[in-house]
């Protein structure tokens, strides 16, 4: 997981950290000295694993290397957006009669790509993307960039077990929808006229067998040149565009 | 147009610049001290004028930041790529039966843009993409990483002027499409299904009015949150994608 050397969004200090934490502040990551010798690192390093928030132990250099100040062992960065339960975003989207539509990303830590896949989210109506807590690229200034501002307000999940959310979609009524190299169905043969999540993998590695797993429908982009694949952003963009003119049929 | 600080594809001094130009080299541009003074560099702009390369007149100080070595007035960036006729790529596509598809770029400057959409454009079969000598994103190392090394393959042709190529096309049985966002048809219902040249343009300006006035078809992708555009190697994406499952039917 990278972060930009941005320390408007980093805090360090006991005390600093602790306030965060009581007022319920949202980190994208905390790092505590290991290992942790003081009551009171114990302490902050419990609050912030009942708040589901991501610990990192680190040597005392890693920390100096976040911050010149002293930083009494712990540091962390605020989180820039706020995230979303993806329970509350399903029932708000059927409340309102809308077809559920959720993008999963399942290991793409690519900060560019992870905006611009925002971005166009934003634009086709998709509810909520699904992001892992871990290995999943960091909400950071530049990603809040390449989304064009969009990552501010568009709701964004992020979740301890990708494939505990995918079986929770799928059993409140969606389609698993993977994109797929081999066995799989050309995407404009795939019916995506029904309540979905999309799962889209890493350009390197595709979605995960776990997640795999669970598909309903396997998605493959045919195009002429078969061995050059599409850049992520590129493939969310024509899939979204695909659920679109399917349902305004 | 800016360029990469990469002086690998940078030579300089008059006689290395006059065997390059002799060699028929390609260059993507050639800086001359301005005013020229010496009878030698004239004749080197006469030359590189002859061969249609981008020249321009710089002071003496613009050329000492380029390189810190001797160059005689004279500095230039060997083309990292091979460029193609339009009129060549357009006669091999109608021999071999195929149905010509070329891809336009208006004023797109954005280095990782232009690379990802040569990257989707050859996933896609287009024959070639057709850019503005100046103006245009420089086929730079970091255009050629973002094209994932498609653009070292990949037809690019370089012209003076894109109103007198798109004429060209239309002249040979091409139709222009051309994205806009007012009076548009939304992009399901045009016809693709034809000798094509589709023209993207920039993010910020969109299409150019005289390259609009040539649009036998304007095209709109229609999405639910009208307010965000999409990112246009997205939007290159998707027309791409739509053309290529209509003329799969």
């Amino acid at each position: 997981m990278k972060f930009t050397k941005n320390p408007r969004n980093l805090i360090y200090g006991r005390h600093p950290i602790n306030e965060a934490l009581e007022a319920g502040k949202a980190f994208d990551k905390i790092f505590i000295q290991s290992p942790v010798k003081s009551e009171s690192l114990r302490e902050i390093k419990q609050k912030a694993q009942e708040m589901g928030i991501v610990i990192q132990g680190v040597p005392f250099e890693k920390l100096k290397r976040l911050t010149n100040a002293v930083h009494q062992g712990v540091a962390g960065y605020l989180s820039l957006i706020q995230y979303y339960n993806v329970e509350d975003i399903l029932s708000q989207a059927y409340e309102k009669g809308e077809m559920p539509l959720f993008l999963v990303l399942d290991g793409i830590q690519d900060v560019r790509n992870f905006g611009a896949v925002v971005r166009t989210a934003n634009c086709f109506g998709v509810h909520a993307i699904i992001m892992p807590k871990y290995g999943a690229a960091p909400v950071s200034a530049d990603a809040i960039k390449a989304s064009a501002g969009a990552l501010t307000t568009f709701p964004v999940c992020r979740v301890n077990d990708l494939k505990e959310s995918l079986t929770y979609l799928k059993n409140n009524g969606l389609s698993i929808a993977a994109t797929s190299i081999t066995e799989a169905k050309a995407i404009e043969d795939c019916d995506f006229n029904l309540p979905l999540a999309i799962v889209l993998g890493s350009e390197e590695k595709g979605v995960q067998k776990e997640q795999l797993s669970l598909a309903d429908i396997e998605i493959n982009i045919k195009h002429q040149q078969r061995f050059d694949s599409l850049n992520v952003s590129v493939a969310n963009g024509i899939i979204l565009y695909e659920v679109s003119r399917q349902r305004k049929v």
